[in-house]
């Protein structure tokens, strides 16, 4: 049986960490909030909507504009997810946004009436991924692909009554990673075969609802036994280290249960390979953890964020897990031919509610951000010299220099440092009659305001000296 | 009026030359071939479809995945464009992949039919965004922005007929970037205004019909006059630079129309800034260039690749133009409730047109693709040694060292060693009983296969010194 690589949980721990360390230099200047873009609306009299109604100007309910400012954010965030996944060996792969509906189906419980379908436009029947999972085993099967550690970046939708301030959007970014075994837990909670999965998604209100409404659930609307009721009650208060592996084999109960024995054979030997990466310790066994989808099959898990001491001074953001996944063996075999199995395992990461935290913690720390990555400004103090900038600027950009000027004919030299200041751009070559005359460019540093004359064919030299000591 | 930086030219075909060139180290091995992807379908007795049909599994027309080698090929051509951004001032923005019907609704001229709208599930009416303009114009509105230098790459959706060889997909990726000013060109046309559309659409297939089948169109379907079409047909066929611009200036019926007056000083006005920036002999003024979209409102143009001596030995492909763009100094406005107008100017790269052809190009040169960043694998030649694999790698990772090994428990070393060649993987690391021993290990260069002893404590080091050399 091939057994691809889950990815290795400390690797994503670290990657966490990071991102909740106050932000640093590359991190500057107040992050906008993105309710605000998603709500502010406009009455708009667009000429051929006049007739027809009044028309609000805004982004569909549940989905948002990234601004220059949240952008930098999250390439940041990817950009550390992505290194991440490549640093444990994986291949990036790309689907398309949509899948043929009938590859969707039956295949996220009561979570299904969340997909947006397309309209029928003529042509075949679409709907909108609603996750990376289902697509990925939809490419495996086609493929006839049986071992693959693959990362994947990309927005999937969801027609969910939205939560902005938490993080939660109809259109969001998920990355899934990674595939590899181990086996069920579900049996342990010893709920009847034929009540699964409805009891299943009861239990995964746990994060939500107290354990006495949950009960209520399961007994007065889904008809569960109330002593069977109180037997899941003792399992799902029950969480701890390997230790709680131990004692569950000895429990009399769930030692007669095979398909719980192998769902803790198999989280003994997953707590055995975390205690050799040095991670045992992040790891709680959760017997309340029950995780919605429907295609799960074996180990499931989520990483949520503890608050650190030195976090107390900040608003609490409750935005649920940060990651969340698991097993799922049978999905790829419902796409094959003759149903060959391809047991799959792997994580998604939340983007949006790590990019809440990190959009939250520089509020906070009121850190600025840079949006572009200029490095050198072409200006002139003196009117008629915009042909000078341009061949100025032309020399800079062909030297692979990250270069800006004003695009006005005649704009003031102060006009042109304040954009400097407010841009965060290091450096200004600035040319003028004078400096035309004698073959040279004045290069100044916006922070020290030095000024020094530079002759012309050494500047790029001079600038690109600057740049790699900075 | 703002006046927003235009993507320098000389930029964007330097990047063209350089993804023109026969690809270098990064790039080795044959890329799939994505219409293979497309077109694979397996036949699947999906269990909830069994009853209702059989069911094909595919990608939806007009899509595909893109491979791990097919990723690296997209994402180094991505790093390019956004690099070339970047180096000229312009912030990143995303909107959402779907917009309000309405925002769409009349932006497109002929083509709004291919417009893939969401099914009515309750709430907003909403469709899959046709373009990165009309979404940028709707956020520049919605925000009040007057001022921006924006690039964008997202992937659109066009219900076309799709001819994937030659790289049109109905999904696909563009990148636009940035707004400035110039003014009309289609009235030196001499078009009546009430025929201006669809004769505009006529003249937009000149680059697939013959002036004989367009001028038919144009008075048989259309009911131009023929010796409107004639006149439009003497100036169809004029292409030069800027002395056609002079040229234009003395012809006695544009120099009589007012629109055409405008429009042929600010080419001229372009004309001044290329040769200033040293690309005005890439540039030529074509008075046959009509462009589909109907927002355009002044200067429009394409980049076509044109083959270099070196490429004769080379497959010809025709993709059409890989990057055009223009003016649509109207389209803000229509979303502002006072009308105010944002000049804007920009143009969209066809990441899959040149993604087309870099991969015919891979093909050709036979080239191979690294599909990981894997930099090192750690392998063992004996039994037992999961456990001391594990522990070695956890302290690559924590390094920051890219590293891989086998997901089995005891797998042969020649195995451990053919995966490393087919991967492209540097350096293998080797631990057996007898290195545990002397606290070494040993590093293999698979390339040359030669084998050092390394202490432990010194093995990181000794790695990245390796891997900065190489």
């Amino acid at each position: 049986m091939p057994q691809l690589g889950l990815l290795h949980g400390r690797a994503w721990a670290s990657l966490l960490g990071q991102l909740l360390r106050p932000p640093r230099a590359v991190c500057m200047g107040a992050v906008h909030s993105h309710s605000q873009v998603a709500e502010a609306v406009l009455m708009s009299p667009l000429k051929s909507h006049q007739e027809k109604s009044n028309f609000i100007i805004k982004t569909p309910k549940g989905t948002r504009d990234l601004s220059p400012q949240q952008m930098v954010v999250r390439e940041k965030i990817l950009d550390m997810v992505v290194s991440c996944f490549k640093r444990h060996g994986a291949k990036g792969l790309d689907t398309p946004a949509f899948e043929l509906k009938e590859v969707l189906t039956e295949k996220y419980g009561e979570d299904s009436g969340l997909i947006y379908d397309l309209q029928d436009q003529g042509g075949e029947l679409l709907s909108l991924r609603y996750d990376l999972t289902v697509p990925f085993a939809r490419y495996l099967a086609m493929n006839k692909v049986k071992k693959m550690k693959r990362y994947h970046v990309g927005k999937v939708w969801r027609r969910e009554s939205p939560t902005i301030v938490q993080g939660r959007y109809r259109e969001f970014c998920q990355c899934v990673n990674d595939r590899r075994i181990l086996d069920g837990m579900f049996a342990v909670c010893g709920v009847p075969e034929s009540k699964f999965h409805a009891i299943c998604s009861s239990i995964d209100k746990l994060d939500k609802m107290s354990w006495k409404d949950v009960r209520h659930e399961m007994v007065a609307k889904k008809g569960l036994a109330p002593e069977v009721a109180d037997r899941i009650g003792d399992y799902v208060q029950c969480h701890g280290g390997v230790s709680l592996v131990e004692q569950m084999f000895q429990d009399p109960r769930l030692s007669q249960n095979k398909q719980a024995l192998e769902g803790l054979g198999d989280l003994k030997l997953l707590f055995e390979y975390l205690t050799l990466l040095g991670i045992a310790e992040k790891i709680s066994f959760d017997l309340s953890l029950a995780r919605g989808l429907d295609y799960y099959t074996g180990v499931i898990y989520e990483a949520v964020l503890l608050p650190t001491p030195a976090q107390t001074e900040e608003e609490p953001l409750n935005v649920g897990s940060v990651a969340a996944g698991g097993r799922y063996d049978g999905l790829v075999g419902m796409f094959d031919p003759k149903g060959h199995k391809v047991p799959c395992v792997g994580l998604s990461i939340g983007v949006e509610r790590i990019f809440s935290i990190v959009e939250q913690r520089m509020k906070t720390f009121g850190e600025k951000i840079r949006t572009t990555e200029t490095q050198v400004f072409v200006a002139s103090p003196q009117k008629n010299f915009l042909q000078e900038r341009l061949k100025l600027i032309a020399e800079l950009w062909d030297a692979g220099i990250k270069a800006e000027l004003l695009y006005k004919n005649n704009p003031k030299l102060l006009t042109q440092l304040h954009y400097c200041e407010n841009m965060g751009i290091p450096l200004v070559v600035i040319i003028g009659e004078q400096e035309l005359k004698e073959g040279v460019v004045k290069l100044r540093s916006v922070a020290s305001r030095e000024e020094v004359a530079i002759k012309r064919e050494n500047l790029v030299a001079e600038i690109q000296k600057r740049l790699s000591e900075s």
